[in-house]
C-alpha cells in the first residue's frame, strides 16, 4: 500500500468514526473546551497509542502527539490544526489538519521510517472564536502570548472562564506559566485545511500552497446617521435618507474593488451586516439610522492601508451627496502573516511529481498558522479542494482529495524531518 | 376681535389645555379608543356646550358637534379630523383640525351668524393606524364601510378588539348597523392638518391646498436571497452578495426617481426597511439575505403602474447583475384620492384675498378625507404650515399660522354653509 492508499484508508475510516462521535442531528458540534472535543482528543490519542506514538498535553489541554527522531534536541517538525468546531459546523473543519497530520505519522512508524528530528502532530485548542471570543486560544497559549485578562475570558453558551474549562479539560491553569513552545525549537509548522471557499473547486485544482494569511481592517460598529421623516410627505431634496446614503457607499466601495482587482489586486471587501433600526424603520418613514459591518482583507498591508484611506474618502463624498453623518466607529483588524517561500517551492514541486493540480493562493480566512508565522516559525498552509464553503453541515471533502493532500503534506513533512 | 385673532385666541388655549390633558413626559399620547382619546372628545365636548352646539355621538364614537342651519333637511357642511396619537407624537396631528372647526363654530355662534345648513365637526376615532392595523377606522364605521372581521381586529398593545374598545368608550358596537353618514347628505367635507413634511417651510408658504391624497405601492415583505459565504474566502466573482446586491435595486431605483422628477412627475420611493438577518450575519460572511420595504406614492394611478412595471423589471435586472433572487412579496397599496376642484378654486381664492402665502401640493400621507372622497363627497384639505414633520413631540406649529389658515378655512365653510 502506497502513502496514498494508506491516507485514503486512514482519513476515511477516522473520518467516519469523528462524524458518530459529534454528530448532533445536523452536523459537528465540538464547542472549544467541551466533552465532545474531548471525545475528539480521545480517539486521536487511542490511534497514536496504537501506532506507539508519544501523547503529550500542556497546560492549557492543547494535545501534541510525537513520533521521536533520532536527535530529541534538534528543532522539531510540527503539522496540525483544531478540533473544536462552530455549532452544527462540519466534519472537516480543523481536523482534516490533525488526522492528515497523524496518518503521516502512522504511515512513517507502519513502514519503519526514522525521522531525524522528533515530529509532532499538534491538536490546538479553541481555534473557532465562536465560543470564546479571541482567536488562536490554544496556539497563543503554547506560545504564552494570552494575557490573564483573556484567560478570564467567558464561553458564550456557558458564562465560564477559560481559565475554568481549562481545568475541566485536564488542564492545570496556572498564572504566570511558561511557554510550551518556543520559536527557536521549531523546525518548522505546516498546516493542512478545507478551502473555505469555492477557488479550487472553480479552477479543478487539488491543493493550494498558501502564499500568506490576509491581514484585514474591520468596521464592527459603523453607521450612517440621516434623519426620520415621513415616506409620503418628504420630497427628495428634503431628505437625509441612511438606506439611499448606505446603498452609494456599498455600490461604490463594490466598484472600487471591482477596480482595483482589474489592476491586479488581490483583496475581499464585504459588508456583512447592514440594517436599519428595528425599533423605529416602519415601511412608511424615511430611515434615519443604518448600522454596518466593513471588512477588508488582503496579504498586502500597503493595499490595506490604501483602501481604508479610500473608504474615508468615499465616506466623506456619500456624506455630502446624502446629507447623513458616516459614523465608521472604531477599527479593528490583523497584520498579514507571510508564510515561508522555501516550504512553498517544495510543496509545489512534490505536486508536480505527484501530478497533483496545485494553485497558490492567499487565505482569506485566519488560522493558527498565522500565530506560527508571526512568531517567526517557518510556516506553511496546504488547502484541500471542499465543497459548500466551511462552518456549515454541508462542507464536502472528497476522501480521494484528502489523500492527495495529505502525501503531499507526507513529502514535505518528511523533507524536513530527515534533514540532519 | 376680527376672526384670524378670534382663531388665534381660541387655538392658543385650546392647545395649551390638551397639552396639559395628554402631556406623557416627551409628548402626546392619545391611543384611540383610549381614556386619554376620551378626555380629549370631553375637552371639546365642554367647549361646544359653553357655545350652544349640538353634541352627538355615533355607535362607533365618533363625535359630531353641530351647529343648527336654518334648513336642518339641506346636505351638511362637514370638517374636522381625529384627536388619537401616535404613541408620544406631537400636539397638533389631527387635533388642529378639530380645534380649528370647533373655533370656526364658536366664532359664528358668538357674532351670531346662522348658516342655512347644519355645520358640523367631526372628531373621528382611530385615525393612526398604529393601534389598531386598519386604516381611517372613525370615518369608515361612519359610512358603514368596516367588515365585522375588521371590528374584531385586536389593539396592538392591549389586545382587546375593536368592539370592546368601543363599548368601553361609550359607544354601541351592534353589527349589523347601519350607516351614520351618507353622501348625499354631506354638502361637503373639509380637514385642515399640519403638512408632515417640510414643503411650506420651505417654500414659504402658511398653507397649502391639497390637490389629492396620494394613492400608493407597498412592497413590505420583499427580500433578496443570496448565499452567505466566508467573507476571506470567497472571491467577488463567486458571490451572491444581498447586500450589493440590494445596494444596486435601491441606488437604480433612486435614480429612476430623480430622472421622473427631472421629467416633471411628483412621487415619492422609499425603502423604509433595509435588513440583513440577525440570526445569520455576521461581519465576517456575505450576506445571504436581505429584508426590505419599498413604498410609492404618487397621486397619478398612471404613474404608478408605470413605476410599479419598472420595479419589476429592476428587480430582474439586479437578480442577473448579482446571481440573487428578489422576491419582492405581496403587493398591497391604495387608490388616489382627488379633491374638490371647486372647492380648491375657493380656497386659493380666499387665501389671496387675505393675502395669505398658499400653494398647491398633493398629500403623501393618507388622511380621513380619502373616505369621504371615495364615498363621492366633495372633498378639500387645506395643510398648515409646521416644523419638524408629524408623528413626533417636536411637531411646532406657529399659532399665527393656525389661525390665518382657519381663516381660510372660516371662510371656505361659510361660503358653503350660506348656500341657500
Amino acid at each position: 500500500m502506497n502513502a496514498t492508499a494508506f491516507h485514503h484508508a486512514f482519513g476515511e475510516k477516522l473520518f467516519a468514526t469523528l462524524h458518530t462521535l459529534s454528530f448532533d442531528g445536523l452536523g459537528m458540534t465540538r464547542p472549544s473546551y467541551s466533552p465532545q472535543e474531548n471525545a475528539a482528543h480521545t480517539l486521536l490519542c487511542d490511534v497514536a497509542r496504537n501506532y506507539g506514538l508519544e501523547i503529550r498535553r500542556d497546560w492549557a489541554a492543547n494535545l501534541f502527539l510525537t513520533l521521536p527522531g533520532k536527535d530529541r534536541a534538534k528543532p522539531v517538525v510540527l503539522t496540525g490544526s483544531h478540533m473544536d468546531t462552530v455549532p452544527s459546523g462540519g466534519n472537516y473543519d480543523g481536523a482534516a489538519g490533525v488526522i492528515a497530520g497523524l496518518s503521516i505519522l502512522c504511515r512513517w512508524v507502519r513502514d519503519g521510517f526514522l525521522p531525524e528530528r522528533d515530529t509532532t502532530v499538534i491538536a490546538t485548542r479553541a481555534e473557532e472564536s465562536v465560543w470564546f471570543p479571541l482567536s488562536y486560544v490554544g496556539s497563543r497559549t503554547a506560545f504564552d502570548l494570552l494575557t490573564e485578562k483573556d484567560l478570564n475570558t467567558r464561553r458564550s453558551d456557558t458564562g465560564r472562564t477559560l481559565f475554568e474549562h481549562i481545568a475541566e479539560c485536564g488542564g492545570t491553569p496556572q498564572w504566570p506559566h511558561t511557554a510550551i513552545l518556543k520559536p527557536e525549537q521549531i523546525d518548522c509548522f505546516v498546516e493542512l485545511h478545507i478551502e473555505q471557499g469555492p477557488v479550487l473547486l472553480g479552477e479543478n485544482a487539488v491543493l493550494a500552497v498558501v502564499s500568506g494569511i490576509c491581514g484585514s481592517i474591520r468596521y464592527r460598529k459603523a453607521w450612517i446617521e440621516g434623519e426620520y421623516a415621513h415616506s409620503g410627505a418628504t420630497p427628495r431634496k428634503f431628505r437625509s435618507d441612511a438606506v439611499v446614503a448606505m446603498a452609494d457607499l456599498v455600490s461604490t466601495l463594490h466598484a472600487y474593488w471591482q477596480t482595483l482587482e482589474s489592476e491586479g489586486h488581490t483583496l475581499t471587501l464585504t459588508f456583512g451586516v447592514c440594517q436599519t433600526d428595528a425599533r423605529q424603520a416602519n415601511f412608511s418613514a424615511v430611515a434615519g439610522k443604518v448600522s454596518f459591518t466593513l471588512d477588508v482583507r488582503a496579504q498586502d498591508t500597503a493595499l490595506l492601508d490604501h483602501v481604508d484611506r479610500h473608504i474615508q474618502q468615499v465616506a466623506r463624498t456619500v456624506e455630502q451627496r446624502h446629507r447623513v453623518k458616516v459614523h465608521l466607529g472604531e477599527k479593528t483588524g490583523s497584520t498579514p502573516a507571510l508564510m515561508d517561500e522555501s516550504l512553498q517551492q517544495a510543496a509545489l514541486e512534490i505536486s508536480r511529481e505527484l501530478d497533483i493540480p496545485a494553485l497558490k493562493m492567499a487565505s482569506g480566512a485566519g488560522h493558527d498558522a498565522a500565530t506560527f508565522a508571526n512568531q517567526g516559525v517557518p510556516t506553511e498552509m496546504l488547502f484541500v479542494r471542499n465543497e459548500n464553503g466551511s462552518h456549515n453541515p454541508y462542507e464536502h471533502l472528497e476522501i480521494a482529495d484528502f489523500a492527495a493532500a495529505t502525501t503531499v503534506l507526507d513529502g514535505l513533512l518528511k523533507l524536513r524531518a530527515e534533514k540532519v
